[in-house]
This record gives structure tokens, sequence and C-alpha cells, in this order.
């Protein structure tokens, strides 16, 4: 069972702390390996980012079906190009949003999403909405540090801690749910220190990829879904034409 | 990582069926078992059945955390007790329905479920809204089998597959959800059939389970679920005061 | 016309309390009487709680059907297993929370809910929405009070009135629904006090099943409420085997 | 407890029918009289009816405020005026429609309304989503039939018999509401033709207004329903100023 | 082309007010025209005022029918008669509440509404729904200035300035919505100082319904929006008869 | 005043007809010319397609920028890249699809968008849930023609026709809107023929545009539609970083 982690943002070093993450939570016999996106912003932190993040994971999609990978983990927050990226991969792909509210669903009635920066909650509204997790969300607080200085601000864990205690009393929620694939790493941490479930996409994400395999459960292949209609492509792109 | 698969209906021929699906899914280093509801009716059909169904779920429940249980799958697809079981338990508690439902949704735009009696169609939308499915199921089918009768009659997969095309033709959806937990043997020769994938919720809580405990996630003990207040019971079930 | 109206709990006091609110609105000619469960937790202020009150509570329907009674008001804010009395009796049967909400729903354009422990305050979101009154239900506030403190607390009333005043404030809402039939008594006097409608669910529920019955309406015995199918039973609970 | 009916449209021989169905439920304490609208369409049956229908709902709420009227009844599927008429008056006000679908919704999962001409559809379903309502209605039917031909054309009865035939096999509901004041008389006789609980709103609507006044509960007085700020009317419509 | 914008309270000054409004934003081939309402509430700032001020709008309607005009604004924040007033027009008919809460949806995800009375913000609240607008709307604020003082209080513009200034640190809205037509003036000035966009409903109004007509889209002319069915009318009302 | 029209994907020829179709409906101080995306697929088919569209489309909004555009319309059904587009653009940028259906949403209670292929279904269901038009949205349906057929396939307007009738029975709509930018120039016809108004998202976002610009509403320039911030880019798309 092959798991492919892609890091939508060209951040190699980011691309290991994701690794690590997923890593620490698979079965024995499952293969994974991660891989950095090879074209676009070195962040994403605007819808601008996002849409052009989504090439080089189709890309790194597309390479994956080359290589005999099974499953695939998106691991950016907002799930950029989740269904472009499900009509190429013949087998499922998981966003790590989509994965982290699930489980929190799991954890009690109603949890609180923290991430990054204020004006990137609006995508993940749209996202809670997608997933139908409204009636479980109760609220997405940013913390307003950078993705890339989560790696590099001394204080990056201190400011993530003040907006999940934030978040613990403004919504009193059954869990926490970190809106950044970059925040992994402190998931354990924090979910000791505020005594409330604290979820880590990466892992969830990755969980639910395994799951799905384990089951043989992968898209039927017909309607929305199936493969992308073959198609002349120009320009910049051209190569994209399939 | 001890997981106890609940069948919360009194038959033990079904807690073998179940304990195979759950089985045939888990890792190496999981323990499973399969225990049968000591109290109550023999098959669920009814909100009657299930009501009375509970009082020995949570009996179950109590047991195994007497047991050292990590965490429970309830085996019956109305989730029955389901807020009760986590109030009581320390780890998660999932029910077949709710694990069903969001693996389904990662395959695609819509599913649709096809469960045993028509009667139980409600019981099951009431837990489509719970899980925020309503955007993603797109009806509940009915094949007026009774439960019992998935094992005894002949014909039982015959009919089964029959509801199953006729779902698949009414809703276009991308999979399906098996509506009982005795439908479990049938779903991988359903999907290989129908060329859709067929969702067994037993094989999908016993996975879920399996990964909130790998992420090492437990509900946070305050509010809504923690343990229920100590309370004196009379009558039949004084020896559920606690 | 007999109407009965269950207690949910097993404290007899309490039915005391709910027969006098329910004796103090019904019409001449309906004969009204109050019982107690037999079986289960003497409050019930948990999902745990609640569960259990469910077999004595049906055990009480079918006591029901035996004695001729042709409605049932169901006297715990949690309407706890109001589909299974449903099914079991022939004529209707109303929880309270349902008929206090709808009452208030016609006094304007939103109403607070103030109950007891906060830990129930999900319990009654779930019941907002099951009867459609997301549009009029403001908040739900607890007042931290359990269940058999209203009874014996000496401050009882004046933690309530203070509990409804925070929710004036917090909600503008048009009415305030008390959230335990053991606020009953006390609906009369918050409502002069407070200078708002203050809803008592008892006197709500009785008067629905009144009405119901006044106009010949009872459910039409086919579909998801009609009687369960008989069935065996095993174990503690074998005698509800039908 | 004076509860004073209104009929909506101004045909006389229509309140005869609304006044003997009210009449049939009421209490021995509670006095009863029915009124006409003075002003405006012979009969509802358009969003421009309706609009030409509320000038003299309301001059008939006023005149009910004069003569001490406890509480009113608004005879018109469409609930004209309501918001108006409950700033005017002291006491309750409360449409058929809106009683109709609360009484049906404690009858089961899901009702039908049977409704007059098509083009009337989209109001019913305005009151509908007003109410909360969208989880119990399934569907709104229409018989063609004009309002007054309720009455005059001797095969109305078989009309909407068919009609709530229809219903009843598109929608399996628990209950059937009809869609007009008109209808009240064939109630009782489509229930027992039809096997299943069909629910006049003027009968409910009469019974809920007695049960509010039971309770005591009347609006607040403050915010969105107060009494109308006083203000000058100029025109045709002078005589409404306050 | 020929618009006509309708004034629906009884106010001559605010016509000037509305009409200055409209004519700045219309093409050079549109003939504009505006009308007061002949009869009813000076000022509509109750369900009651607005109930009243319907007649006479349907009557500026039923003149323009017969004065040639193409498509109507009707100039009051709560869309007074929309829906007769399609009925009666063969061409389209644009409340300012639609139009201005579909504009702002274009500027951002989220607008906040500012009003005259608190009163009114329920019927605000009923209107963000009828068009889909919940999803933007992130507050209704009301500034308790009356409906005439806006035009006669030296401090209307200061206090409306207060209320968008205190809805802009509530909401983190991306525009605001002026909830009174009478506002129409201030909003330039307002999107100015507060350097966030402010829509003006007549503006939005007028230029929807000349996009409208530019394209040649007019309602279909069968259906619920068909010209009313002729009908006699008696008493004060006799000569809405048609 | 300048608009520019985008054509999302790489086909010139159905710029031209898109460019037609917004010219036709302009004021005459409104300078509008047409761009067609420079890298990217001919047609757009999939979420694949659509998302390769995306880069294309943002240097095509930049360099707007550079020329001084005050608004732009994005002329494909999927309004692909829109957020990003408007963090681009200091002036209004509007997707066909959200002006077609707002229009729309003027005419009637409800419509049905009709679409090329059936595997766009769900994208523009997704819109439909964006811009709050569930409520208005009755159906959308395929006629399974691929996009560039509109051009080359002489039934082609035969076959949308005949799509329209099919939606037309089964959704009852009172409009139609057109789900692709190349059906543009069908609309008048349609809409004489089929005797319901038929709505062309490209006319209709032209005219958004303008209305937006006559009324000098832009967005606020903070928060979420903010330029994105600064940012590296690599690869491929190096270029795009600002």
């Amino acid at each position: 069972m092959r798991i492919r982690v892609v890091n939508p943002n060209t951040t190699r070093a980011m691309t290991g702390v994701i690794e690590r993450g997923a890593r620490a939570v698979v079965g024995p016999g499952t293969l994974l390996d991660a891989v950095t996106n090879e074209m676009g912003p070195v962040s994403i932190e605007s819808h601008y980012d996002e849409a052009l993040s989504v090439p080089g994971i189709l890309a790194a999609i597309a390479a994956g079906e080359r290589d005999g990978v099974d499953g695939y983990v998106l691991a950016c927050f907002g799930d950029p190009g989740l269904d472009a990226a499900r009509e190429l991969a013949a087998g499922p792909v998981i966003g790590i949003a989509e994965a982290a509210m699930r489980a929190a669903s799991h954890l009690g009635r109603g949890f609180s999403v923290v991430t990054t920066l204020g004006r990137t909650v609006g995508l993940a509204a749209d996202l809670v909405e997608r997933y139908g997790m409204q009636r479980f969300c109760r609220g997405i607080h940013s913390c307003e540090l950078p993705v890339l200085a989560l790696d590099s601000d001394p204080d990056a864990r201190k400011i993530i801690t003040a907006a999940c205690l934030e978040a613990r009393v403004a919504d009193q929620p059954d869990a926490i749910v970190l809106g950044c694939a970059g925040m992994s790493e402190f998931s354990a941490q924090l979910s000791a220190e505020l005594r409330i479930p604290v979820v880590d996409g990466v892992a969830a994400a990755t969980l639910t990829v395994q799951s799905l395999l384990m089951m043989g459960l992968r898209k039927s292949g017909r309607g929305e879904y199936a493969a992308p209609p073959p198609k002349r492509y120009v320009g910049l792109l051209r190569e994209f034409g399939r």
C-alpha cells in the first residue's frame, strides 16, 4: 500500500515536518513518501497563492499515478485542487482540512479551528460548509502568524497556544483543529497542555487514506470524478494537455 | 490497542458476521473482540427496539471500561445510545452509520443508503442530519428484508443487489452505504458486481476507532460528554445507578 | 377524554409538581392523571440518565394503553423516548420541549430556553433542530441548578430568575421557555416579574394533547409510527418483548 | 375568554363554514364569534388578493380590541397580515396555516398540504419556511378548484379527495393539511375515508388561541410586536392612522 | 425605456431624495420618474405601516401599466408588496433591499445592514432569508432614527455614521447596506469616510431594472406571477377589483 | 469606464461569441474589450480543466490592472478563479454564473440551469450554494454537448432547445439560465421560442460590472480580498510571484 503526501507549497523544510507527522501514524504495511510541489508559492496565504499551487499539485498527482501510488494526502488546510486531483487519481485523495474536521466531529458536539492569517478564515469557512461541518464548527480563529513563521519564529508555539486558549474560552469546543499543515508537530504538546483533543490534519488524512485503501474503496470511475476528458492545452501549461 | 465491537441486538450469529467484518481490516497491533448485547430485542427494526437495546449496550460499555478496552464500535446502523456511550467511555465510541457515511463522503459528491425495512428510513434520515451529511446523501432506500432474514433468507443477497441497483439508477450516487451491520459480508461482492464503491459501516467504524486511537485522540472529559453524574437508580434498572 | 402525564424520572415529589401544572389548564371534560416512572434515575441530567429513563416510560405507555388512556404527555424537557412512545400509543404523545417551543413560536420572532445543567444544553439544541425551531430559538442558557435542587434549594427561584434575566439581555427574546418540568410552578410568577411571556412545557403539552384529541387527530397507524413489530426480547428486558 | 375568528375574504357564506369549524372544538368557557372582512376580494387566490385583504383584516382586529376580544384566528391559509395583526392585538393572533402545520408536525415525520389553485403553492411554501416546517412538509399539492367553488361545485369533495390521494401516494405523508379555510368542513370525512389524519387549520388555530389564553401567554409588548408607532395616514386609508 | 420609482410612503419630500438617487445612475436612453404613494402612512416603521402602504403601491403600479412604464423600483427597504406588484406589472419590479443586498454580495464575503428603528430588524431579516442572502449578511444594526428624522434631524448623518462604524467593528463586513431609501443621499460620503463600500438600494434597484430591460428579460406570464385572476372587490377597496 | 471580458478557455472563436454578447448590452460610455486566456485548455469540462484555466485568467487580470481596466467579467459558467481575481483587481470582477443566477432570481420564484456535459452539474451546484441561490434553483440539466460543439455542431441549437424544454417540464421554472458562455448567442431566440425568460450570463455579468462601476462600488481593500501578500514563486510559475 503506497501513500504519497503532497506538500502544496514549494518549501522543502515544511515537507519534512509534514512527512514526520504522517509517518508517525501509518501501519507497518504502508509505504509512505512525501513530495514538494515543484511550482508556485513558497507558502499559501491567499486565494491567489492557493490557485497557483494547483498546477504543481496536479503534476505531483500525475507523477504519482505513473509511480503506482495508491492514495494521496493534500497537506495544506485549504485542500487545494482536491476535486481536480480526484479526477486524476484512481485511488483516494484526501485533504487535511477534510480529514481533520471529520475526526474532530467524532470527539464531541463542536470544534474550533485555529489557523494562521485572518485573511484565510473565509477559505476555511468554505471548507466547513463543503464538508457539511457547520453543525460541528463553532469558530475559526487566526493567530496572525505567517505560514513560514511557524518554523522560524521562536515564539510560534506560544502564539498558537494563546490562540487555542482564546478559542477554548470563546467557543467551549470539544476539540481544536489545527488549520495549517505546518502546525502538525505541535498537536500532541498542545493537546496535553490544553487538556482538550487537538487534531492534526496530516495524521488524520494519512489514516483516512490508509483506511479507505484497507477497505478497498476507490471512486467509481464514472460521472463527475471520472478521468478528465483528453484535451489540447496551450501556452505555458501546454504540457498539462492529456 | 484494544477495540471492542458491540452488537446492539441479542442475536449471537449476527455478532459473528460483524466480528469477521471488523477483524478483516484492523492492523496487526490491534486486539479486537466482539460482544453481544445481553438484554433486549433479537433484532432492531423500530424506535421501540432501538430504545430498548440501549441499556444492554451501556452495560457492555461499562464492562469494557472495566476490561481496559480503548475504543468501541456500535454495530447497528441506528447508532443506538451513542451519546450515552460516549459519556461512559474514556476512549472513542463510533457508530457504523456515522463512520460509513463519512467514508462515503470521501468518495464523491453523493451517496445512497440501502437499508432493511422502510419503517427505519426516518431513523437513517435523522442520522444523516446529525452527522451533517445532507449534502452528500441523495436517497435512503429500503429492501424490505427483516434484519434476521439477511442471514436466513437464501435470496437475501439478490434482494439487496436489486435495491442497490434501484438506488444507483434513482440517485446516480458515487457510492452506496449499506444500512445494516448484517449486510457487512455482502459489501465486497456488491462493490465488484455493481462497479460502484459499497461501504460497510462495520469496517469503516473499526478503522475510525483505530485511527483515533493511533492519533491519541479522546474526548476532553469536560462538558456534555463528561462521565454521567453519580445518581440513584430504582426498579428493574437499579443496577445502572453509579 | 383521558390524558396521562408521565414523569420520566423516578422522583414522586416531582410528579406532584407536574400534575398540578397540567391539572391547572385542562378543560372540564378531561380526565387527567400523572404517573411516575418505575425504573431508572431519580433525575435526568445526562444522555446516560435519559437513555435509561426510556424503558420505564415505555412501560408506562404500555400500561396506559391497557387502561384506555387517550393521550400522553412526556414531562421531561429532553422528550425522552418520544418516537418509541408514539409507536406504542394509538393516540397522541407530546413532549414538553416540543410543546413549549411551539407555543413560544406563536408569541414572537424568537425565544430563549433556560435549562438546568450546562451539560444538557446540547440535548436541548438537538430538540430545537428536530422540531424545526432554529429560526425561533435565540439561545439556550443553563442555571447550573441540579434538577432535584429545584424543589429543595431555597434559592431555586432566585437562581432561575437570574438566568432568565441574563437570557433576556443576551438574546432580546419575545418569550422564555423553561427547560425543565420541575420549573413548571415558577412560570406564572416569572412571567409577571420579568414582563415577558414565560412558557411552561407541562401546561403547553397537556393542552396540545387535549387539542389533538378534540380534533380527533391521531397517527395514521402505517409506516414509521405503526406499532413495533412483535419480537422476542431476552435478558433483564425480556418482558418488553411483544 | 373571547375568541374572534376573522374571515379574510369578503364572502359571508364562507364565514359561516369557518365559524362552524371553530365552534365545534372550543371549550364551554369560551365565547366565540366570527366576522367577515368588510373590504377587499371575495376570495384570495393571488398575492394581489392577499395584499388587499389586509386592511380589512386590520380593521377587524382594531374593532376586536375595542370589543374586548382576547384572541384571534386568521382563517385564510396564507395567514395574511399576521405580523401587523400581532402588533395591533394585545392577545394572541394565530393563522390557520401556522396552526395546521404545527398540529400536523405532532402526528409523524411528514405531512402534505393540499391547496386550491396551483398559483398559491409558492405562498404556502413561504409559510412552511417561516414556521420552520421544511423538515415536516413533504409536498404542496393543488386541486385547481377556485376557493368559491369549494362551496358551489357539487364535485368539490370528490376533487379534493383525489388530490389528497395523489399527495398520499407521492409523499407517503403521516398527515394531510388542508390548505384553505373553505375546506374545513371536509376534514373529518376525508380523514375517515383516507385513513390518514387530515388537519383543518380553523379548528387547530382556534384551539391554539384557546390554549395560549388558558396559559395566560400573550406578547411581551416590547420590540418588533409592540403597538405600531402613532402616525399620520393619508388618502383613501387615512382612517388607519393611529 | 421607461422606469418608474415608487416611494411607498406618502411623504413627497422623500420622493425627491429617492428620485435624485435614481436619476444619478441611469443611462442616457432611460426615461425615469418617481411617484409618491397616494394613500397610507407618511413613513413605514412597523408591519402595520408596511401592510397599509401596499394598496397605494399597487395603485401606482396599475397606473404605471396604463402609462406604458417598462419597469419599477419599490423604494422602501421592506420591499413592500413586491409579489403582488410583480403579478400586476408586465415588466420587472425590483425592491431596494433585494437589489442592495445582491450588489453587496458581489463586493466580498459579507455585509452589514444599517437600518432605522430596531423594531424593523426582524423585517430586514425576513428579506435576507427570502433573497438567499444569509451567507452574506453578518448583522443588521439599527440607529434608532425614525425615518422622517433622516431628513429633519441635523445629526442624522452623524448618527448613521456611528451605526456604520459600530457595524464595521462588530461584523468585519466587506460592505455596508443602507437599510432605508431615505439614507440614499448619504451613501457616497459614508463610503469615502468609512473606507468601505456603502450600498444604496435606490441606485442598485434602478440599475437592476435597467439591466433586466436591456437584456429583454421579463416574467414568463404563467404560474405564480401571472396577472391576478379577475375578481369582485367590496367596501373601501372595491375599486381594486379587476 | 473600461470593462474587460476574459474568456477562460483558450479558443479565440469563442471569445468572439462572448464579446458580441457583452457588447450588445453595454451603455454608450463604456469601453469594452474581450481577451482570450493564453494558457490552458481549449475548453473547460472538468475540475482539472478549470483549475488549469486559472493561472492564465490571473495573468489576464494582472495585465488588465496594468492597462487601467475598471472591471472584469469571467466568461465561463464555473466562475473559475473568481476569489483570486478579486484579490488582484481593484475593481469588480463578476462571474457569469453569479450574474445569471442573480438576474434569474429577480424574475420569479425558481429557475432551471441548462449546461453542457453532465459531469459539470456538480460544479454548477457548488456555485448555486456559494451564491445563496438554493431556494431559487430548481434543477440543473445537461444537454451532453461538449463546449466546442456549441459552435461546430449544426444541431447545437436544437439540442439545447430540447434540454430547455425538458427543464421547463421537470422544474416548472420561471426562468432558464444558460450554463455556458458559448450558449450566449442562443438566448434571445430560445426566450422567444420557449416563451420563458432565458438568461445569458455574459450579458448579465457585463451589466452587473457596469452597474457596480456606475455606483462607484469597489472592494474595501482590507481583509480577505486585499491584494495577495508578496511572495516568492518557483518553477514554471515563478513569474506569478509578486
